[in-house]
């Protein structure tokens, strides 16, 4: 699906505006803030850039431009994408293989959402879905999956919250996260306010307006840039309702293992990981079909210490989308950004010390269990870094 | 902007669904007919598709992946692109890109739209944005630029009605067009409902559903196979309210600049010409801007019989958008299909005897007059052809 580097992508700059709700602000504002500091993290300017990769999910018609002309942008051949939750990962994709394949030199990957413009209460499937049909939105799907996974496997509930007070207490030193509460224990996860079958209230991410950025180039010019060793954009087939296996995961488990191959790298290798956990049970899923551990083992690794800041791989150090907020179609570009950070040194009280190699990875649902989803699974390497040598 | 081409892309097959308005169906269902029909054209199955470039402006998150999946593509990495009204045409020019460089062998290009199910009037920019502000729907703004353009060369209103007899002339013998009503006059152009400022009800497109779809590939395999000789993508400045220039369409003579640059050819070498007729002044100015004739002149191309079928240059022999309709997201790509017919000498009643060039242009604008807009120019020579060489 992906196809072999002729060119080693770079991450040049990052940056990102404050997460949260800013209901008097519209996407340009976010997206201004994310994009002046992600190019003067690159040391360039708008000049410098050939192409914008534009990812936004309920941005209005033309929003790309308009983030892109309130910036200073405008005129920038522009390309906008669309793939639910994915969104911004799709942009970084498409930006790192236009680079890749000789297309441009070096192009800007955005990712903007105002969702206070857009919805009062939680996100419902297409009417049109199965789903939809049934009423249920995205919590509620995310808890059918949790029981299933229950069911499977014989844990208990505990285990999932133990997702949520690990990103929480990552999210708590992150100052640009949108819940930066202090920390929760297990109980009051358990005890938050119930939202759909097991999933309490502190287990869902909140909805949030964002905008994040990187610049990616074809040639690394400093030391501070860090590497894309391999990039893969999946699309799930039809999910069948009689599969005894969880929604949709076939679309993550894909674009891993193709990811894995293309660098060389075994799940082992990997450092540090921010992942798509819009709800407790999703970060769950995710690390079993990333391969960091056998299905059915997933809730083991947040109780365990595994996944935590100070454990072997820690996961989602930005607090993840729990914590740092889930501006669909921003967040891809705010997972990078923290992992750029990170394999930099420069994550502050979230550092993951000595960390070498990075995990991306968002998948877009929608409804899509149904029809089709897409994950982007990235991996990155530490500036001057190559597998093998370290970095550190 | 537009790189040199490493591998000669070329249009393998096109589909169309019917385009009309059928409150019933959904975007899915449009999408499997000119999918079904695109693949058969080009003589492969579901299987021989590496990735599938979706244009869609108003549909919802996702509607990528169940168009794709209602015609069997499941699983197909799927990349969904927004520019307005060339998102079709983004979809094209991404898709070429993609096979160009070396990215993917084999991919589809597809644009869906299903407008009855958004719209129950006319599309108005952004609220954020200030036409949107001052309540300007897009045929006031069309009507601006108009008058505008009127005033400015000292020409009369019934060049601009000429345009849409032309069109609906030509729209009367496309069996798949929107409006197939006997061809008006002069008369009935100008003496129907007003809209808005010179802007009769004739002179504006339908809100049309629709889907569009064309397999393109990297190597030719087949005598039928319409070579695309230069694409480009370009995005607009900001456009100064202190202009006198009509509103937003140097991004369209930028990218035919280019386009013809690249292809080595110039206006004067086009046979066929589909371009963004949304409104009759669109077609006058857009002329104006890829070249077919100096500024100011465009309005005399219609009544002089130079666009007309059997003129020198016809434009819009589909009928355009004022008879096909307007289904966003499928526009650039319905236009695409019939000059690839054009091309093959397969349009029946409409063929252009002997066409071997064929252009291709679709702006995207939204509000984006203000913020920047997107335009793609594309140049598509005859199988088996090569400027100079013929095809005829």
């Amino acid at each position: 699906m992906s196809s072999s580097a002729q060119i080693d992508a770079v991450v040049s700059g990052v940056g990102t505006s404050g997460f949260g709700q800013w209901p008097d602000l519209g996407a340009p504002d976010l997206a201004v803030e994310a994009i002046t500091e992600a190019l003067a993290d690159a040391g360039v300017t708008a000049a410098d850039i050939d192409a914008a990769f534009v990812g936004s999910v309920f941005g209005a018609p033309g929003v790309a431009n308009r983030a892109l002309a309130a910036a200073g942008l405008a005129g920038v051949p522009t390309i906008r994408l669309e793939a639910a939750c994915a969104s911004g990962t799709v942009a970084f994709h498409e930006a790192v293989e236009s680079v890749r394949h000789g297309r441009y030199e070096r192009v800007l990957a955005l990712g903007v959402e105002h969702l206070s413009s857009v919805f009062a209460g939680p996100i419902v499937p297409e009417a049109s879905d199965p789903e939809g049909a049934a009423g249920l939105a995205m919590p509620a799907l995310y808890a059918l999956q949790a029981d299933r996974y229950l069911h499977q496997w014989g844990h208990d509930p505990a285990g999932l919250a133990a997702v949520a007070v690990k990103n929480k207490r990552h999210g708590a030193n992150n100052p640009r996260a949108h819940l930066r509460t202090p920390p929760p224990s297990l109980e009051e996860v358990l005890n938050s306010r119930p939202i759909a079958g097991v999933l309490t209230l502190l287990q869902c991410c909140p909805m949030t307006d964002g905008a994040a950025a990187a610049v990616i180039s074809g040639t690394a010019s400093g030391d501070r840039d860090v590497r894309v060793l391999a990039s893969t954009l999946s699309s799930g087939a039809v999910w069948g309702a009689g599969s005894d296996a969880p929604w949709g995961f076939e679309a993550v488990s894909d674009a891993a293992r193709t990811t894995f191959q293309s660098a060389g790298l075994e799940p082992s290798d990997v450092d540090v990981a921010e992942v798509h956990d819009a709800f407790t049970i999703g970060e769950v899923l995710t690390l079993e079909a990333i391969g960091l551990c056998p299905p059915g083992q997933g809730i083991e690794l947040a109780p365990s210490g595994h996944t935590a800041l100070g454990g072997p791989q820690p996961v989602n150090p930005s607090g993840g989308l729990l914590s740092r907020g889930h501006p669909l179609g921003a967040t891809g570009l705010a997972q990078l950004a923290e992992l750029v950070w990170q394999l930099r040194g420069d994550a502050d009280d979230r550092q993951v010390e000595g960390a070498a190699i990075g995990l991306l990875e968002t998948m877009g649902g929608g409804a899509a269990g149904v029809d089709g989803n897409a994950c982007v699974v990235a991996l990155l390497g530490a500036p001057q870094s190559w597998p093998g040598t370290g970095g550190q």
